[in-house]
Order: structure tokens, then C-alpha cells, then sequence
């Protein structure tokens, strides 16, 4: 099945390939119609080579040592899943050596110094132009992207739900992002807080008033939120419940319209209208499903996002904004 | 064991003891150190006896078809878990053989006839006097209570973390209940929303400006509210996070006073502060856990309030009700 | 991304399109390379045309109810997932319209007619020629087949973990299979054994000497069984657990060349050895692993196969069979 | 409520609070009628007192760090949740100076050197006499007994459902014990194995031929078992499917007499026939539950028992142990 396949293919290369993302980097890339993995590493120096058992008759190479020299020979594109110190110190060296980088980490995400500096303190300065890769918003800028700093999963499910609203002026009130993510988020790294007994049975707040990625989401919508993100005992996906007010006199089709209108050529946003999506329909795809419901009397309005925070918020994403960087098909290689 | 218990103990009957909370009532009152269980009956006429397999060696009863006159002889006390309009017929007949009936359904929690008829249009007039069974606002009223309608699972989490905010008043803006609850809260009877498959791996919004505990909270705090509940893939507990904001200049030592002097002698409400309240830390126990975040600059302030929807949330509370109107210890037979 | 896809396709369609299977079906219908999903079709008379909302910018058809007429005509091969009788009332009329059929009821699995009449009374007789589809085993007879039994979820497991074995002379003593289900395998009917308050926190051992998909063991084995199924929390795969002895001096190694012979072009079935495989490798995947362990001084040997229900133990395998049956590749549309 | 209680109490001392078992020891011996809980220690030596938060309102104490002196003083009972090399180390001193030990660990359950050297080599050697604490075998043996040795939890299971029968003579053939275990039986310390992402959605078998209970199992039981135990996605609980054959012309009547004659006095052994019983009915009790099903014409039988690990596997046993051991009721304290 892989015959001809190498033919006019962009050679890519993971760093991060062991993590959760990183590995959803791999199963998409090494059947990707246009991509072909030439590489793939993990950032922990000491572990040898190993094969991902998930991936065995998908992918049958191995994941090597990270090493900036190999990752830069032959490869055209990069994608990192490093944290963030990481990808600050690798993606400028890449980006000499003439390889376009999509970036997974918060290193480049945010623009304002100071912001930057309080939520990343590790990530230094940064490098050059970067484009900040929510498809949706930003496809014009992507095409030829040489840096593309990938959203966080939180920041897209917000933003995606958010921007149209603050943009059409529908935003009249605080607002409240009570987000809900399954545990695959948090990362691969075992903690007490992940530990399956701790989170089975159990729902828990954390980072309240203290998450780096409200900050993401306050410079995309480019007003104050609050935001609580949750662990809730689920592996993928993520729930944002949103809530504001609209100006008097809003209407329910206002609405409609513009989600309708912002998303008419999105093939990964799909709208729910007063159907409110559950993640179980996002699950182990690259959409990002939103539905609404308004309060006409008082002008309160609910929004509700989901995706999977591996795929539409992490991986999915990533390979999304490759294709659109690349000139592809937005969807080629995602609507498994 | 039970040599001598009957001595001296309140005969109590359960009707609804199939249901999730009517099995915890059982659970409750068959080691209950001043109840002794007389009667579990079922609602649904066509059931034969039968024995609650998980109950074996704690209650060696059966459960009986549902039979006023039966619930009616012997029983000091009733426990009514029926659908609301089951109790709204079974109760007034119940009171007029004095009979003191506890009762978890929704047919006597709201006062006003317009909102009880508009979401619960199938309970008919309202018998006598009643006392809304949240022990921590009406330990009072409790004492010598013949009808006691105890508060839904969502109001109790919720009145409990913001009634003391409100009277004191510090809630400045407007305020966002944004809960998720273990399944159990949607009751035993199979249901494709509450099919395993379905809830697995997903979460979910319901009842958005539709749900009538919104109008039972608002009821007790006096003021309007937001309220989205939320399934998570859990069986038993709820997490409510609450968003709202205080009036300037107010600090954190003034919330954490007012929930101290508050719950000062409340045994079953516990106060985290600012290490935020799990579900697992409550879940299968009486306790309503409380704890909360303020950022001062902005007055934004956020309260995360946990309970086990069966227990604090019906049939524990019921039972701490019961123990305060007959005069025993509050704590009688809760702290297992 | 669709342009000219319907040229040399396959035009197909899918009865029982509201069921966990049948969604499969249609998921990956229609999106496969060499197929047309002509038809989405449920059984529930009754239902109007609907969405299906997790498919929605994959599928953009609607699920119709079921109607052999509109089914005959244009597909040339009908995959059904319908309850048994169902499918033993349509199968033979499609076959007389000169439509292919596969299969996923359990209808056409059984050969001798009195084992058949025991587990399936409603299926009545058989029609012609039967391949039992286990693509596996029989990849020659697909070739042109006309009516395709797809097996079991459970026999699949069992069958491709123990037949190699069992050809080839290495059981030697008893077999327990002892099989761990998600509950997806259940089904999309809602019911007191699949309500997610019962599932969660529990496993449930059931049909125990008294599951028909024990007969479809036995009957491809050729020998008898003890097969005990559970119900585990879970939404999506199976792991079976099997126990036996094999003869007296047989190696480890022989074990490995008689999987290593038997499955060396087979892309669905990955070996593990003796790193025993999980479900979460295979959840979301068509393929089957299985790793094995040894102990040479008794003689007892354990395999582990783990497979999705859903896709290699249902819509999956069923596609499998299809890209057989039409000369595709094996692998087309299922290695996403 | 406390008021008067420390009268005519054994002061006892738990080590090991921390963990999942030490703090249901801590939560039952709070709350228990005849104990005065005087100590809890943790043995991470560099952790400061602690409090338990989900332990508030129930137990006001705090966990030390470890001190051998401290918890030999004052407590005339000590319960030793460590880890076994902890155990075998502290053990001896604490009965030198006259407190009764009750261990959780694997350090004394096994009695032949040997075996108990290659199962657990860094725990030397054995102090005195030692009382295996499965109380429904040995009742009479844990009367004033100094030394403890509280079973596993996987063991538990398998002896109260293997040894009546084996006892009996009605065991015929091989032995396969296919045990599932919730997380909380891997302990409280973080790993991959037992990271939320790993186990959720998922099943593993692990330890195949190497597992210390199967030597503990062969010990009871005086038959060799093959023991294969998983991990299913559950916090707490232990379902055991055990397979075997009883010799010819054995009925069911004879297995329920058997079963019944030996547990006809076990308050904690709860006997469901043919009625297999299901984790969720034993998750927080003590109580072991045990169904069976014969296929008369083959003599094979399939025999279910399931357990809550941490109480009637671990700390629940271990206080009904001690309730035997100090004369008291046998039940005082688990019945909650």
C-alpha cells in the first residue's frame, strides 16, 4: 500500500514523538497522502530507540534520540511537541537551517513581551515572524508560514466559539469559560494528580486565576475572560461551557448568522445551533463542534465547544495548518 | 447484633426504596443507632417482594409493593423518594394519620404557586405548613417539622456555597452556577442519555434556562442565577464551580469569615479555603465540601462547592433532617 | 476532497444504520476509497429521516428507514447490521436481486442446522452458500463471495488467538477463554444491565455456559470450550484472556513460528510476543494483537487478544471482507 | 459525639496512613466502638504532619512522620500498612515491646522459606508465631494472637471461594483464577501503569507466572492455581472468575452445601448462588460475595467472587481481625 507513496511527498520530522500528541503526530503523518516521516524523536536523551506498539503496521519505524542535526537534514518541516524551553531553543535553529517549524509548545504563542515573559519564563526571545495557527482565523497568513505556533487546546476551543461573537460586537458581558478536559491533556508523565485513582470518580478545578492559557485566550478575543479549566475522569476531549450576555435585542438568528457566516468554509467547525455538542461526537477527530442557546428575555447566552484536545487541539492542528502552509488540501490526511 | 435495638428507636418506612436514594435511605435506616426500618416499598404496584442484593446481611427485609395504609400503621416517620407527584398525593395522607414525612422529590420545595406550577405541574395544592430541609439555614424550624421537603442535590450544593455570600452581602455581580454530577443524579431507570456508552469518554450539557432546581436556588438565595448542569462520566457526586463578583475592596479574610461564623457548627459542612474541594473526598459521605478563590484586583471570585448527589444531596440529608426533628444528634447514623 | 470520487466505485448500502456497528459501517463507508454510500438505512420503521450528528461533514446523507426496495436497487452489496431475524428475512431476497451481502448478525454463523435452530430460533433457513468472513482464514473463499457472515466480536478474538494453535497440534488440556468486553458490545438499546450507574465501578461476569458466541467458538476450532464473557467499564474493545496446555516439551519458539507462519501477511493481526497486549491499542483500530506467555515446566500457556469490538470485531471486518470479495486491497479504508 | 468514648478503648496506632489502605485503617479505627485511634504515621520519614482533608469532621488527627518509639508507646495494637521490607524491619521491635501487630503486607503471609524467600528476599526472617488473618478460616487461631498476617486481597477472594471446595474434594481439574482488579490495589504511588491515560478505556494482564499472591493462593488452598491477574478501569473492587471441574455426578446442591455449611456463620461472606455476583454490590463494604454456576453434564463450574480490595482485601479485614483478636464483636466498626 505504501508503493509510490515517497513521490512528491514533503519529507517531516517529529521531536516529541513519545508523548500523547506526538504519537498522534505519528499514526497522521506516516499515512498522511502527502507527507512522508522521514523522522521521528523523543526529547529524552537517554532512550534508545523503541517502537510505538499502537502504531506497528501504520508505522513501522522507530522513535530515535532527539537530535537537532538529523531533524534538520532532509526534512522540510518540523513539528514539535517539545516543551516549551525546548521547542524555544530548537525552533530557531531550524528556521536558520531553512526548515519550516510547527510548533505544539506555548513558547510562541503569546505576542506581548511582558505577558510572554510572566507565563514562559524559560522560552527567551523570539524568533522572527510567527504565525499564530488557528486555521480558521489566520488561513491566509499560513500559506507559506515559515513559523506556526500551534493554539493551545484550551485557547481553541475558546477562541473558536468566542471570536465570532466579540467580533460582530454580540459580547455585552463578562465572560465565564468553565472548561472540562479529559486527562490526556495533562500529558504523558505519571503525577499524583493523574494517577488513575485520584482522578476516577472525581472532578477537580485547577489553575484558577493562574492558567497560561487564559492569557492566550484574552490576546486572541482581545478582551478579559475568566477561565476554570477541570479535570473531569475522561481520556480525550475537551467541554467549554461559555457564558455572557448579549446587547438588548439580540436574536437567536443573529447568532446563527454569524457563526454561519465566520465558518462557511471551515471543514473542521461544524455548528450544532441549540443542539448542544458532547464530546463523545469530537472524540478521535479533528472538529470542533459548537452549539449555543440564548435567553432572549435577559440576553444570557450559553456556548458550548468541544473537541479533542490531541487532534483539533494539539495534532490535528498541527498537520491542518502543514496543509494549508504547504498548499494541501486543509483536510488531507485528517478525516479518518 | 441487633439484639435489644428496638428499644426506644423512631419506626420509620421508605417509599421509593428500588430508586438509587431510596436504597441509600434503606442502607441508612437499617443501621440507624434510633430508627428502626419497618417498611421499604417499592412504587411500582406490579413488583413483587424482593430482597436488595447489596443490602444482604445489613437489612434482611424485603421490599414491598407500595401500600399506603401499610406505610401508614406503625411508622412514625416516612421517607418519601417517589416521583412528585407520588408524593404529592401520598404526603397530605400520610400528615392526616401523623405520620411526619420527609420528602426528597420536588413537589414541596418551591413556595411560590406560579413557579411550583410551572415546573411542577403535576403535584396539585400544597398541605399545610412545610419546612425546606437544608439543616445548616433551617436547623430550627426542623425541630417538631411534620413535613420536611428536602432540597435537590444541585440547590443543596449550591445555596450552601453562595447563601452566605449573598446575606452578607458580598455577591456583586452576576452569578454563574456551572455543575457537573456523576450519573446517579439522573436515577435508575435506563435511558439513552444515561446509557453507558453514551456517557463514557463524554460530557454533556443540559437544562440550559430550562432546569427547575435553577428556580429552587433562586428561590433560597433570593436573587437570579445562571445554571448549567453537566453529566460527567461518574457515578456518584457533583462539583458545582460558581462564578461571580464581590464588591470591591472586599478580601479573602472577609469571605473566609463569613463561611466560618456561617458553618461554624455545621458537623457535615467542611471549608477548604484556597486548596479547592474534589469530588472523591466527599463522594459516598455526608459532607459538603466548600472552597474558594478570589483575585483582588478584579473582584472576581469563583467557589467550588462538592457533595454526593444520594447522600448530601438526598437521602444523607433526609436522614440528617430526620435526626434534627426528632431530637437526636445531628450526626446519628451519617458519619460511616 | 470529493471530486471524482464516485468514478469506479462500488455503490453500497448499510441497513441498521443507527447502531453503534452500523455507524461504523457508515463512517467508514463513506470516506473509502472504492465505495459509494448510496444508502444509510435503520430498522426502526417508524424513525424519519435523520442526521447523524458525529458524522456530519464526513456523511452529509441522511439515515432513512429501512426499505429492501430502495436497497436492491443501484447498491451492489448491502451491509447489514440488523438483528438476526432481520437479516435471515432480507439477506436471501437481496441475494436473489443480485446484491452482495455482508453480514454482522449472527444469522449465518452457525452451520449445523441444530446448533443453529438452539442459539438463533427466529433465523429460519439458510440461504445457499455462506462464507463465514474471518479474513484471516478464509481469504481465498471472500474472492467473489456472495454472502458474507461476518463473525462474532468474541469469536474473532478467540478464533485468530487459538485456531493457529489448534491446527497445528500445540493444545494439549482444557480451554477457559475468559473475555473482558466493553460495553459498546451490547448495543445502542438502553437497558438496567447498560445503565452507566450500573457499569461504572463494577465488571459483571454473564452468559455464563449459555452465549452463543461459545457454539461459534467450537465451531471453528473443532474443539470444545468454556467461555465466560464480562462486562467491563469501558465503551470500546475486548481483551480475552486465554488458558490451556500445550505438550509436553513444546517451546516458546514453536509457539512464535506457528503465529509468525500463520499470520505473515495478514496486516490486521499484530504479534506482540510476550509483551501482552492492551485494549488501548487497538481501541479505534481494525486490528487484532495478540501476545502469548509459556511456563515450560507445566506446560500452561496464556494468550491475551485484544481487538475493537466495533471495527475488527464488527464494521471493520466487514469491510475487510468487502475490499476482499471486490479485489481491493485488504487494507483500503481501514487504516486510518 | 466523642464525649466518653476513649473509655475502656484499645488505644491502637496505624503506620503507613498515607496510602490507600492506611487511610481506610484511619477512617474505620476513627469511628470504631472499641478503638482509640492514639497514631498515625506515615513512612516517608521527610513528610511533616499532615491532615487527611477527605478525612475531616471524622478524624482531627494529623499523620506523622514514621517514629518506632512513638507508635510503641501508648497503642496496644498496631496496624502496619507499609511497604513488606518496612514491615518485616518494624514488626519484630513492635512486638518485643508488647504491641500486637496486625500486617498489611506480603512480609508473613507466606510460611515456607523458600518460596517466601524468592517472593519477598528483603524480608528475612519471620518473628515467632504467626496467625494467617483470613478470619472466616482461622477465627479461632486470631483469639489473642500477637502476629497477624492479614492476606492479600487477590488471595482473599480466591481462598473463601476455592478452599470450601477444595476441603470439600469437589475440585477435579486444573485451577485458572482470572482475577480483575481496580487501580487502587496498584497503590497510591504514581506510574505509568497506573497513569489515568494508560488505564482508562482500557484492560491489561500483567504479572503471568509471577505474581507473589499465586504462592500465597497454592499455600491456602494446597493446590497449585494458574493465576492471571488485570487491570481493569475501576477505582476499587476485585472480581475474580475462578474455573475448574468437580469430579463426576457432583451436583449444584453439593457445592451450595458445602459453601453454605462452611459460612453459615461468616457475616462478611455473602453467598449469591447462581446469581453471579457483581463488583459494584461489595465497593466499600467488607463483605465478600460468592456465585457459582455448574454445567452438570461436563462438571465444569465457574465460580465468581468479588471484594472491595482496600477493605475486606486490606484494611477492612484487618480490623475484623483485630475485632476477633480483642474479643470484640466481629462486625464492630464495618458495617457502615
Amino acid at each position: 500500500m505504501d508503493t509510490g507513496r515517497q513521490s512528491n511527498r514533503i519529507r517531516v520530522g517529529v521531536a516529541g514523538a513519545a508523548g500523547y500528541a506526538g504519537q498522534e503526530l505519528v499514526r497522521l503523518l506516516a499515512r498522511h497522502p502527502h507527507a512522508e516521516l522521514a523522522r521521528a524523536m523523543a526529547s529524552s536523551a537517554s532512550s534508545p530507540r523503541r517502537a510505538l506498539p499502537g502504531l506497528a503496521h501504520l508505522w513501522n519505524g522507530t522513535v530515535e534520540p532527539l537530535d537537532l542535526d538529523a531533524l534538520a537534514e532532509g526534512p522540510a518541516a518540523a513539528f514539535l511537541a517539545l516543551p516549551e524551553e525546548a521547542s524555544a531553543e530548537i525552533a530557531p535553529q531550524l528556521l536558520a537551517r531553512g526548515v519550516r517549524v510547527f510548533d505544539l509548545s506555548g513558547a510562541f504563542r503569546l505576542r506581548d513581551v511582558a505577558t510572554r515573559t510572566r507565563w514562559y519564563p524559560k522560552t527567551g526571545a523570539v524568533p522572527g515572524e510567527i504565525v499564530y495557527g488557528l486555521p480558521e482565523v489566520q488561513r491566509a497568513q499560513l500559506l507559506d508560514a515559515h513559523l506556526v505556533s500551534c493554539p493551545g487546546c484550551y485557547p481553541t476551543a475558546a477562541v473558536l466559539a468566542l471570536r465570532p461573537l466579540v467580533t460582530a460586537g454580540l459580547v455585552a458581558g463578562d465572560i465565564v469559560i468553565d472548561a472540562k478536559s479529559g486527562v490526556s491533556g495533562a500529558g504523558k508523565a505519571p503525577s499524583e494528580r493523574t494517577h488513575f485513582s485520584e482522578c476516577h470518580g472525581s472532578v477537580s478545578a485547577y489553575g484558577v486565576f493562574a492558567h497560561r492559557h487564559a492569557a492566550e485566550i484574552e490576546q486572541e478575543l482581545g478582551v478579559g475572560v475568566t477561565f476554570v479549566p477541570h479535570l473531569v475522569p475522561l481520556d480525550r476531549g475537551i467541554l467549554e461551557t461559555i457564558y455572557t450576555r448579549v446587547p438588548p435585542g439580540t436574536t437567536e438568528a443573529a447568532i446563527a448568522e454569524v457563526y454561519g457566516a465566520t465558518y462557511a468554509n471551515a471543514p473542521f467547525v461544524r455548528l450544532t445551533g441549540g443542539t448542544l455538542p458532547v464530546i463523545k461526537q469530537v472524540a478521535y477527530t479533528n472538529f470542533c463542534d459548537i452549539g449555543w442557546m440564548l435567553d432572549p428575555p435577559s440576553g444570557r447566552l450559553v456556548v458550548v465547544s468541544v473537541l479533542d484536545n490531541l487532534l483539533k487541539g494539539a495534532a490535528g492542528q498541527a498537520v491542518q495548518n502543514f496543509n494549508i502552509a504547504f498548499g494541501f488540501d486543509e483536510r488531507a490526511g485528517l478525516l479518518a
